[in-house]
């Protein structure tokens, strides 16, 4: 028997707040505003689930973007996801209105007891049949620092030290309960076979936790670790730990490399190359026709501020640009001092060859803002694009970013997955029920993630 | 017009367990086991809705109890609280299922920063339109400190001093968005007012949080607090934060004096004692007659065994009786050591009158692992009982827990219930929507906390 047909993931890119990533999002004339209801996030979960994505996921952020200038009011005035919910509260509304679709939640390493997440997470499993994914980050901001406690965020390699022990502790609650351990029975009284649930006893250089566990094991032995680290520190990371990457390309040709040294880099960690797929960021702009795409996207255009740029830009590299004229080059220090997300940094210098860009050019490259990079087209135009990114390859599927909710995902499904179906590419029902399933993961096995 | 009349509040006392707070309770021939399927606690919701119940809430603990011979084979075994899952994704998928229960759930003022807490329940109650309760615990047991990275838990008054300022932080992040402060106002790009919302920037003894919050005020203001400390500082701090109150008595009398001495240490507080609510914790076995009842009773006393007792109470206590001989009086000092729960070690003192009282003591007045205090009877009777305590009054309403899931709570909506509606005791269907107006708890009014 050939194995089944390669088929490409989408994933849909959620935010719980009162915009997309892209600020603008809420000034869209079909943009909704009810974004503290339920009802909101369910609507999405169903239009996904209709269009048979692996699964959405919503990234988080434990303070505004109020970092530029050191105050909130243009964050709120002007709606720089200045709201943003609890991650996990919103996704079980979502798990609850579908029965199949995968189900995210970014949860940081940096302020919870791992004991935490791995119940949260566990927890989460259970209640969707398991459909449930963690994305790990490292908390990169000092505003979130603040809010959560701390001064500022820790440095940026003592994270990854940090968070490498927290995915143990996390994991190894996980592997705590044997799959049959619970038994129940109430002739022999023993509702759990004492010799197959295990205290972890972890007592490490950042984290103790002595278990037992209280969470048996889950549908999917434990929820998909998605991680989006890109850096040389965050690749090892993910290498690791993850089994859906999360990538961001400026264009094919490094998107290709970057597949190739990620897989590369997840088989010198031990691990089985097809066990972890790569996905790639995606801002598609989608019409019925490509003149109808363009429309849309020169539409899209005017809505953005600078100042969208400035708050987002400030926030992301954890520096405040707010002093800075648009057109001096910044000062090596000033690039020094940007402690954030390393790979917006780096893209900008490698981009524009040079070391000490101007904010412009941070502002320009980084596209941090707006709508920067879009896919832009009719269905056979998006689809050519897919299939190319995924055959080459350059990655095993698309996280799909939207321009306004719920809007870009409701185009999406109807315009361009009937093309990608028409062309093989992607699934025209759900094999399975668990999230595995659709990414076709397999089960872990307890203990694998040891080295 | 005359005020309504005054009406018994009901509240489901809820476990995202194995078991309900009796272990014996899985072992009922009748209990349903699949306790970690979303589909068993929507199940229950269903039920409490339809008997009008004003919330169901979930305890919680972080870790399972195995304080008793520091290991959790016999936990396990014995199912012995051994499953605990996180309370809030249970609860949202339960809140999801339903359309006027209240939903309330135990977060621990120990282990998260306020900043987190806050926002999980301001998102939890958006995400149901008002329905959600916080109930606000210090954590207790060393077993969860050892969970949650610490090598014990914080000493008994030092947990309340934290838990004040941890709730001047919450209280403090709740109140910072004016409830009229969004206007998402496509024409003139403002999203939010900026003089509408307000940075926190507490720097206290215990914790630092500086905001903006990210999440808009929510439907009831706030979450219910809910509050169940009773012993001196506990009440206290009950007094000033709790909006409902749960109380456990040994009878009637005693119930009728904490009731009036809450009640005053609540004016003491500088708040309307009307606007707090009290609920007194009832294990109800409800037949169809009195006969029926007793037969229940008695098969349901066949169910625990010691050993379930001696968990729970090493646990509760956080104290180790496994070296202890049943009827030998444990001495002053192991008395001391008992730091959990106050309430449990005061009230076997007071009942037996002895200041080092035995094990069997512990096991006999607590009834921590068995049925201990039912009120046990057909419609007739309960009913009769609750209006006793309700009109001396005793208390503004009951903490129903339940013998086994979900028969138990599916035996009261069917038998009790109509009968305390045909005495005009409670109500017949729902006058709101949230949870503040099924308690007739009035919109907090922002900073009214301050003192």
């Amino acid at each position: 028997m050939n194995p089944p047909p390669r088929q490409i993931a989408l994933i849909g890119f959620l935010q719980a707040q009162n915009c997309t990533t892209i600020p603008a999002a809420w000034r869209h004339p079909e943009a909704r505003h009810d974004v503290t209801d339920a009802g909101f996030y369910q609507h999405i979960a169903k239009v996904l689930e209709r269009g048979l994505f692996d699964l959405g996921f919503f990234d988080d952020r434990l303070a505004m973007p109020d970092m530029y200038g050191g105050d909130h009011r243009h964050t709120v005035e002007h709606g720089i996801r200045c709201v943003k919910l609890d991650a996990v509260t919103v996704l079980t509304t979502m798990g609850m209105a579908t029965d199949k679709l995968g189900l995210g939640a970014t949860y940081s390493t940096t302020y919870f007891p791992p004991f935490h997440i791995a119940r949260v997470f566990a927890t989460l499993d259970h209640m969707t049949g398991g459909r449930a994914a963690w994305n790990v980050v490292t908390s990169v901001n000092d505003n979130e620092a603040r809010n959560m406690g701390l001064p500022q965020a820790p440095a940026h390699d003592v994270r990854y030290d940090q968070a490498d022990e927290f995915m143990e502790v996390v994991h190894g609650h996980w592997d705590t309960w044997e799959a049959d351990a619970v038994v129940a029975d109430r002739e022999t009284g023993v509702y759990a076979i004492g010799d197959k649930v295990h205290r972890l006893d972890h007592d490490g250089d950042h984290y103790s936790s002595r278990g037992p566990f209280t969470v048996p094991r889950t549908p999917q032995g434990h929820p998909v670790v998605i991680q989006a680290g890109q850096s040389g520190r965050g690749i090892e990371f993910a290498a690791r730990w993850g089994e859906l990457l999360f990538m961001s390309n400026p264009n094919l040709s490094r998107a290709r490399e970057n597949y190739a040294k990620v897989k590369a880099a997840v088989e010198t960690a031990g691990r089985d190359p097809h066990g972890v797929k790569i996905a790639n960021l995606t801002f598609p702009v989608v019409g019925r026709t490509m003149a109808e795409a363009e429309d849309k996207r020169a539409a899209y255009d005017q809505l953005p501020n600078l100042i969208d740029d400035l708050s987002l830009l400030s926030e992301g590299l954890n520096f405040d640009f707010s002093g800075k004229e648009l057109d001096e080059p910044l000062s090596s220090e000033d690039v020094a001092a940007m402690t954030g997300i390393q790979g917006i940094r780096n893209q900008v210098i490698e981009v524009t060859g040079n070391d000490t860009p101007t904010l412009r050019d941070f502002v320009d490259v980084s596209g941090r803002g707006r709508l920067a990079h879009p896919v832009v087209g009719g269905p056979t135009e998006l689809a050519d694009y897919f299939e190319e990114w995924f055959t080459t390859p350059a990655c095993d599927g698309f996280v799909i970013a939207g321009t306004h909710m719920p809007g870009a995902f409701e185009d999406f499904v109807e315009l361009v997955v009937p093309e990608l179906q028409r062309r093989g590419l992607f699934r025209t029902k759900y094999a399975g029920n668990t999230l595995r399933d659709h990414l076709g993961l397999s089960q872990p096995i307890p203990g694998a993630w040891r080295r």
